[in-house]
């Protein structure tokens, strides 16, 4: 079992807020491509993100999603085409 | 156990290709938000969804990359903000 969680972030935020959104969330975790973010986060810090992001976001307009995996074991990921981010090295 | 395998796609194209994808991908899956669709589905038809958007992307710019979860039981989902789309009743 992960120590933490796993969580995938989506965001489809207005243009306006994209950075500040993504300068909060890659204090947590790790940025994938355009509007992906993933990482390993302890329930405290997730609290904390969402926390955080709850501040900037326009909630009529802007939608964050978390999808948060509790066991590893039972997902995986695949790729067509460039990979965004490298140095990317999860599961 | 989910009888296919429930699959979240997220997307990172450029703006002449991702119409082509999106009209591709909802063939078999739900769009959810701006770059994210997700919904369950067989392994044949997960086979003919890559091979069809590896058709229309172009491998050196665009990435898709899909997150295969094998059991739900593990996952769940959180949002924050606007739900983008309303009739999407997933986990």
């Amino acid at each position: 079992m992960v120590s933490g969680i796993y969580i995938i972030l989506v965001y489809d935020i207005s243009e306006k807020r994209v950075s500040k959104v993504l300068k909060i969330a890659r204090k947590y975790i790790t940025w994938i491509q355009n509007s992906v973010l993933e990482g390993e986060i302890s329930q405290a810090s997730f609290y904390k993100l969402k926390e955080e992001i709850k501040k900037v976001i326009n909630e009529d307009e802007d939608s964050v999603l978390f999808y948060i995996i509790r066991d590893l074991k039972y997902t995986n990921k695949e790729n067509l085409g460039v990979i965004k981010n490298s140095d990317e090295r999860f599961f």
